[in-house]
């Protein structure tokens, strides 16, 4: 099957489910921001990752599906967090108008919060999966997400603007800002599927050129995409004056950097033998994407 | 030995112990303002209760200790996250600049994110418990804390401001706001403790009426405290034109209500056969608190 196909169906799936795991008792417009922003859209890459590795090896969606949505309520908090007036201060996400435009800060806050504290919730009420599992995953996901991953991410991120940043600095940026949270499912589906430790290895190898490359073709993105594709006024990381991969190396530097780290997930696949579908398809698609 | 001196072991116990459970790998100033919440002091009450019941059962404090301490690193996010501007706009807790006025809103945002994300981490990295029993306590954690606990109180809360309620609807309030986080570590405990089905049913009714009398006593302390006793300026409540016992039903009458379910949490200990110490002179010492 084409890739888009495939990726067009896993997106429905994750789409027609994500909002199946909001609590029933959950206050009106709460539980309304909180579906304002998971219905957002988006690539769903990281639930999509996750759940192409499960699938190859098997694994029940009955398990799978609701880890996979786990990681995109953290995603989705993280945005909703990170468009606030005192961080980004973005109007527009992905077209659609940012959560606090629409609901007003304290509730944006107060969803994200929801998100974040669910997503364990989803994985600790996961039928039919070992609690050793279930600790293991929770393990992971904390850790890439926490204070030591995504979040100091966020912190450097909202440190550094405006500064002139080394090559190095801002990759250290971007692996926790954006690397860890993408690693983290196929970090979680290799204990899931009980892979061998050379190809978890390989797995994580494959995640980690994964997320330069998304970061990459998002900082070109950023300069030359368009409203429509983007869903964002192109530009946006230049009115805060954030070092980007562009900005840093220039336009043709940056392009032949995402081939590079893209060539190196691919190798990462073969290097653990690794035969698990539209893994490297992925990476392709990525450098070719237009929003 | 007497009550103010257990609580003050139990206090520096906790008070020395919080800040370790920061990861090391954290941006200096994410750590510094996380730090900065996690010891401007408080009594320490949900760990306390934890510690209690947890000693008596003779469960080891390299777990015990763990598990108290993420549970005051979700309040700590809490109380970050409701003095933001967009929230309660307070200036001062605990006779201390809030977060935010400290290290701006932004990094307040992340500390309390990153405080709320650590605490499923602490549990699921403890030492000597299983697998089983860390889902059990993440699962009750993440439902206090989450869109059908303290958030939904939270947004009740915010959504209130400024209306003329009915003490059913300000009891919803607070048994969402402040009272599934204060029952959440007695029903953690009774997991921890394999405690019998007739006992974790008495424990969590203490609990209920704890938390009820806590709540009352501080809207009683809201209105008659100073800012010596209470760290922040009293009448805050007022300020917002938020609902409280006292507005509702007089100051008597409030005093009265926390008196009767001090004595309802007396009742459930006696009904359950429940000898934790302590236990039952806390809600005395909740009902003459200063502050």
């Amino acid at each position: 099957m084409e890739l888009l196909e495939v990726l067009k169906g896993y997106k429905e799936l994750i789409d027609n489910n994500l909002c199946h795991f909001i609590p029933q008792d959950v206050p009106e417009n709460l539980a309304k921001s909180m579906e304002y922003s998971l219905k957002a859209g988006g690539k769903r890459i990281r639930p999509l990752l996750l759940l192409l590795v499960c699938d190859h090896y098997k694994i029940s969606r009955e398990i799978s599906l609701p880890l996979a949505l786990s990681i995109e309520y953290i995603h989705t908090y993280s945005l909703i967090h990170d468009d606030l007036p005192s961080m980004d201060d973005d109007d527009y996400r992905r077209g659609k108008l940012t959560n606090h435009k629409v609901f007003g800060e304290g509730m944006a806050i107060l969803a994200g919060d929801a998100l974040l504290t669910q997503a364990f919730n989803i994985i600790s009420e996961i039928k039919n999966l070992s609690a050793d599992k279930k600790i293991k995953v929770i393990s992971i996901l904390s850790e890439a997400a926490g204070p030591s991953g995504m979040i100091k991410g966020q912190v450097l991120d909202l440190e550094n603007e405006g500064k002139i940043l080394t090559e190095e600095e801002l990759k250290e940026i971007h692996i926790n800002k954006t690397g860890k949270l993408l690693l983290a499912p196929l970090k979680m589906a290799a204990e899931i599927c009980d892979l061998k430790d050379e190809e978890k290895k390989a797995l994580e190898k494959y995640g980690e050129s994964l997320g330069l490359t998304f970061q990459i073709t998002d900082d070109i993105l950023d300069i030359c995409g368009n409203f429509q594709d983007m869903g964002k006024l192109s530009g946006s990381d230049e009115k805060l004056q954030k070092a980007t991969y562009v900005s840093i190396k220039g336009l043709e530097k940056a392009k032949e950097l995402a081939q590079y780290y893209a060539q190196l997930g691919v190798e990462a696949l073969s290097e653990g033998n690794l035969q698990i579908p539209y893994l490297k398809e992925i990476l392709t698609y990525l450098l070719t994407r237009k929003g």
